[in-house]
């Protein structure tokens, strides 16, 4: 499944496609370990007290977040055959099994990605970022930080880092690098191959910032409200992520700077190009102007939860209203953003049968065994060794929503029953959830975008990233813990 | 809001545009005949026992309901806005007010619609079609029967019958109709002038015979059981239908030949041209083949759901799962088939709405303040001119789903007061919803594409349709009501 998916544009592959006959093999080779790790389970008798139909959803659950990873259909599809096998085989009833359609937090994230879209169409966030282009575009690393701007900007409201990364900020980073004649190649390093991994890395550390950073990460806050009841609203997650994220923010863009620097140091042309761009724009007309005041309300009341009590999905669809009632938005448009519907469908899926699966008892039955694993160790050792293990499996994994939904709750779990502090475990693991998709070039969805544009080889993109990860590992449990601290969260 | 839509072809309009200033205009008259009736709600003084959050949402239905019916945006943008408002005004809590998104009955015509892509895709629908042509197709009128009983088997699974009456049978119906050189102007009536009022009659027939006939049958059997209990399975849909319907499908056909006779009587070519299609398309593949064994199993399990007890909308699930292991339909598919998002978010959003109603004991009160209304009447009395108000009321209405929310629970109700037997009425009400969009050339979602082909003017096309009104009414009152006798249900 993806974090996200742009609607309308063809995403450059990294992949390569081998010979028809292999790849039903291999296809075939995923569905075969699919089926085994579901059937693992089954095959192991339920504890006692564990009812069958109990086990049941537990050997489904296992087998769809096993098809999340190998990915032998799309994500969703796999969901999608989870929820229906729910079904089939009575794990719930067809009633509890689709409950997660009708969950405010799915709607939330739906209704995002309308806003998004309305951020695309309107060009607001074009607008945006050749405003900070503008600003302090006229050297590289400020061009830079314009678009890392524009990207902080914008992920308080839109999580779907795909529309938001790879939709608005890429295209405009790659026409700059261009106007500077550097394209894929011997002119690469000129501009662009500073540019392009430093957008990602940048990007990776803003998804962890918002709760709608990226759409898994209220799938994340519903798994740490489960098991521990903390209630990671869209103004803590924010409030906990903003220094350490910021530190992150300030540290990581001079080292690229550093370890991979542009030919091109003075970026004139590109503050130029903005201004130009901005003429051409034109005064804002209704349209954006009215996507402007819906994006300040929407985040402004998601920030002001705690104050007024409306849930945050109405918010999100009362947006959506205006932005249709005005015309901003057309019907069509909505039923067209097949990434929302995407979404939807995995998202309402997996957070029904991991809170189905909570119900069960099954989590803390492993809490409870888990316990032993770990009993004896200090909390702090087994959160940092956990945490880094958790990290680095990263590599192992093309999507945030894959890895947090197979591995979030019980590295949680295990954690907790180490006596870690229970703010300390949900925050730092929910933060790395994100920052861990620094390493790779499929971390999340805008990373094959980015490399995608073919600037710099895989070599130098996975080196950049792991060294990247050392900092940002640093930062957030040294600053990030006392952070926390500070405001009495343990 | 449409009982379904055509996802990729663009719908003749029939419509005029008017000019931008009188269309503005025109838009906020709409706006304020909705606002207009939800205040005129809120400003009745609520009942003696009724909570202010019920009679808010019953100003909210009122208003979703008019908006439905004047359209100042899409149907289902005016649900969603009403959903919206729901949640806002707390007529409902968020979870509630979203709740019909995961009610399996949505969930079934949500899949039902992918499985119609899977009939367009794989081209079984085709192949159908010309299977029939081929066989009967040599007299037009035979050539009329082909294509009906296509769209009757097609109709046993597809609930949309803009895909299923627009998207396959009318392609069909035009080649072959300008195969004879029968266009729109001096040479509509040797052929095409025929078909078109034929096929949309009968389709209209159709409709009304399954609970898959179109998308809002399953809407009205929601509606009948909240106020009745009797569940309208599929099962009991097509046995209370199936005689009527085959004498409806046997008298209507030969009176459109008789009153609107094509000029060709012979059409070899047509059994001929289907040949040569059939010939063209090969032997089924196995994509085909696939959607056939899907299409049938998922038919024959909706049928026998009393002997197995699966519930229709895991059947429909399992088959979507099918066809996307096998990749007859492709993930990209089913995210793009905005029809069937469209039809998900109104119907949603409708039967919650609907249910919250009958939750507030609302539509208990209404049903005993009807009791005086028809007071004194004979039960036959109140159930023959109430269907009558019912069937021509769809003048005024341009979807059966406007039509069937704002009117079948009222009408049932006082029907059901003035003491007519459950069983009679509930049917009677929802066979005539769908005969009742014979009337108009915009009674149902492909009255327009059939009627836009430009065979025959408004004039004719209404005529035809206020006659064959009068043999569908006098057929199923008499024969459908001696049936239902028969099978005991009164």
């Amino acid at each position: 499944m993806e974090e996200s998916r742009l609607s309308s544009t063809t995403l450059p592959s990294a992949e390569e496609t081998p010979p028809p006959g292999s790849r039903r093999f291999g296809l075939i080779a995923k569905w075969a370990v699919v089926l085994a790790a579901a059937f693992a389970v089954v095959l192991i008798p339920p504890p006692e007290g564990v009812a069958a139909s109990s086990w049941r959803l537990l050997a489904i659950f296992v087998g769809t977040i096993v098809g999340s990873i190998v990915r032998p259909a799309p994500g969703g599809a796999v969901v999608l055959l989870g929820v229906t096998a729910v079904a089939l085989f009575g794990a719930l009833s067809p009633t509890e099994a689709l409950r997660g359609y009708a969950d405010p937090i799915v709607w939330l994230v739906l209704a995002a990605f309308f806003i998004s879209r309305g951020m695309i169409k309107t060009g607001l966030g074009r607008r945006i970022a050749f405003l900070f282009v503008r600003a302090i575009g006229h050297r590289s690393l400020g061009l830079g930080y314009a678009l890392i701007g524009t990207d902080m900007v914008l992920a308080s409201v839109i999580p779907s880092n795909g529309a938001r990364s790879g939709g608005i900020i890429f295209p405009v980073a790659k026409s700059i690098a261009e106007a500077y004649d550097s394209r894929p190649g011997p002119t690469a390093t000129r501009l662009g191959a500073f540019l392009m991994p430093l957008l990602y890395q940048a990007d990776v550390i803003i998804c962890a910032m918002f709760l709608t950073g990226q759409a898994s990460n209220v799938l994340i806050a519903k798994f740490a409200q489960q098991v521990t009841g903390i209630e990671l609203t869209y103004g803590r997650w924010l409030l906990g992520a903003i220094v350490p994220g910021l530190v992150s923010l300030l540290v990581v863009p001079p080292l690229l700077y550093h370890l991979n620097p542009p030919e091109i140091k003075h970026t004139p042309a590109a503050a130029e190009m903005a201004r130009e761009e901005l003429r051409r724009m034109g005064p804002m007309r209704l349209p954006e102007l009215l996507m402007l005041l819906v994006f300040g309300v929407v985040a402004a009341l998601w920030m002001t939860t705690a104050f007024h009590g409306i849930n945050y999905a109405v918010v999100a669809l009362v947006g959506i209203c205006v932005l249709l009632l005005s015309g901003v938005l057309e019907w069509e448009d909505v039923l067209a953003e097949r990434g929302a519907w995407d979404v939807f469908i995995w998202y309402g899926g997996l957070v029904r049968m991991a809170e189905a699966l909570g119900e069960t008892g099954l989590t803390k039955r492993f809490a409870e065994a888990a316990a032993g694993f770990t009993a004896g160790w200090q909390w702090w050792a087994a959160l940092g060794l956990l945490l880094l293990i958790y990290f680095y499996a990263h590599y192992a994994f093309a999507s945030i929503t894959a890895h947090a939904t197979a591995m979030y709750t019980p590295f949680l779990v295990v954690i907790l029953a180490a006596g870690a502090p229970a703010h300390l475990a949900v925050l730092s693991l929910a933060y790395l959830s994100n920052l861990d998709a620094s390493l790779t070039h499929y971390g999340t969805t805008p990373a094959p975008i980015w490399f995608g544009a073919n600037y710099v080889t895989q070599r130098t993109w996975w080196r950049l990233g792991l060294i990247v990860s050392v900092p940002n590992i640093l930062i957030w449990i040294t600053i990030g813990f006392a952070w926390w601290k500070l405001l009495g969260w343990w």
